[in-house]
C-alpha cells in the first residue's frame, strides 16, 4: 500500500450549511453535487474533499463518536507568504467561519485556524521550511 | 482561498504506536519523524500526513472531544482494480488493522475499511466512476 490520500471525507451534520460555507462562502466549485446526500469538491491534483450527509456516512461507516471538544484531526491549506496566512483566515471568517487568528510558532512558521460548521479546523500556515515547501503548488 | 489541503493532521494518542502502524507496518516512508512528537509522510504530490502527539495536538488546537464511536471523517486510498482493494485491506490487516471486509456500493463502486490504531477509518475503494479516475496517480 503506498502513501496516497485519495480523498478526505468530513461527516457533515447539516449539509445545506457546509455547502453554504465551502461552496458559496468560500466559492469552491463542486465536481459532485447531490442535494442532502454529497458535494464534492477537487482539493488537490489527485484528491478530493467529500462532505458526507452525517446519517448517510453513520449507516456506512459507524455510529460517530464525539464529545465536547474538537474533533481529532485537522486539515490544512498552506501558503507561501505570512500576509497570505492573515488574508486567508479574513477570508473564512468573511463567510462565517470561527477564526483563531495566527500566531508565530516555535518551529519557524505562522498560522493559525478556522473552524468549519462542525467544528472542522482547518489550519492556515506559511511554512518556510522545506516540508512547508513541498506541499505549495507549483 | 483556493480549495487545497496541504497537510491531514491526525491527533495520535499514542505516537509510538501510529508510528508502529504507518512506518514499520505499512511501510510509509517518514519526511520527518521526531520521537514522542511528530511523524510525517509525504501522501500526495503537495499533500503530507502528519501524525501529532495528543497532548500537542490539544495543546495547540483544543480539548478533542471523543464519544463512543468513529471519528467524524474517513480518509480514502483509491486502487485501480476491485482485486486492488482486497489486497490492500490484506495488506493493512497484517499490519494490525481491525479491516470491514469490501462490499459492492449501490454507486458502482467496491470499497472496504480498516481503522488505524486511533480508530481512523482508512476507506479502500475502486471506484469506477469519473471521480475515482480523478484521484488515480498517473
Amino acid at each position: 500500500m503506498d502513501p496516497r490520500i485519495s480523498f478526505v471525507t468530513l461527516a457533515a451534520h447539516d449539509l445545506a450549511a457546509s455547502r453554504r460555507f465551502y461552496v458559496d462562502g468560500l466559492g469552491w466549485a463542486p465536481e459532485l453535487d447531490v442535494p442532502g446526500e454529497v458535494v464534492m469538491i477537487r482539493a488537490g491534483e489527485h484528491l478530493v474533499l467529500s462532505l458526507w450527509d452525517e446519517a448517510t456516512f453513520e449507516a456506512e461507516v459507524g455510529r460517530i463518536g464525539r464529545g465536547d471538544g474538537v474533533p481529532p484531526f485537522t486539515l490544512a491549506h498552506n501558503v507561501g507568504t505570512r500576509d497570505g496566512v492573515d488574508a486567508v483566515l479574513a477570508e473564512a471568517q468573511a463567510a462565517g467561519a470561527d477564526v483563531h487568528d495566527a500566531e508565530d510558532r516555535e518551529w519557524g512558521g505562522y498560522t493559525g485556524y478556522f473552524a468549519d460548521p462542525d467544528g472542522v479546523r482547518w489550519e492556515i500556515a506559511w511554512n518556510p521550511g522545506p516540508i512547508g515547501l513541498l506541499v505549495l503548488p507549483d
